[in-house]
């Protein structure tokens, strides 16, 4: 999409810091700078999350998405890593292009990487006979 | 693994709130209650986290993640989610057995499922120049 900022990345119109690319997907570093090697491994095709794509960009963004994560362990010295996926605005998708955000990790780095809840507001049985398939 | 209470959940040893299951992967609530409809996705092998894994059970496991996700969006009156990993114990993985959480999200319901990060500490491209394939 013209108007996307990750499609423009994918086509090299806007610079960024390309870590890992392949036919159909990217991964390259997030410019928030919010936390140490903060990475956003992406789909070339433009689809706008997790529900909007099929499973075979899903598969191929998490192919990579595990390159990465093994690369940044076994090769970097880091230890772990945290993944995130905000699907849809209300959940905070800013960017509406599918992207899996991972935190590279190591023991005792202070990183902060997981969100505080404010705790369950409904009664958890009633949750989980409206959701159960 | 005998001792792993995610083994213990899906052989039936340890009781759970089941949303979806098959021949591979399990999909049941949280029991921490932090957040409503918080759901783990788990592969019925133990692995340990994604980077213990191959892809077959990630790939799984994916799959089932958004089979989950999109019924939560098409059945449940959900508007999105959020997807959460956390891949070795310096990430705060707690439970040694894969587990991806899906958090179901509404407009404006208040949930904050986005970690609160303290600003990177290192030069970017110095950790670009470490971590680039």
């Amino acid at each position: 999409m013209d108007d996307c900022i990750f499609c423009r990345i994918v086509k090299g119109e806007i610079p960024s810091r390309k870590v890992y690319e392949d036919e159909k997907t990217l991964a390259f570093m997030d410019v928030a700078g919010d936390v140490d090697g903060h990475l956003l491994v992406i789909p070339k095709v433009h689809v706008k999350n997790v529900l909007d794509c099929g499973v075979e960009t899903l598969d191929a963004v998490m192919h990579t998405v595990k390159r990465v994560a093994d690369h940044l362990t076994q090769h970097c010295g880091y230890d772990g890593v945290n993944l995130l996926n905000a699907s849809d605005e209300c959940a905070g998708q800013s960017v509406p292009h599918l992207h899996i955000h991972i935190i590279p990790r190591r023991q005792n780095d202070g990183v902060n990487a997981w969100p505080v809840f404010d705790g369950a507001r409904q009664d958890m049985d009633e949750v989980y006979r409206h959701i159960k398939m």
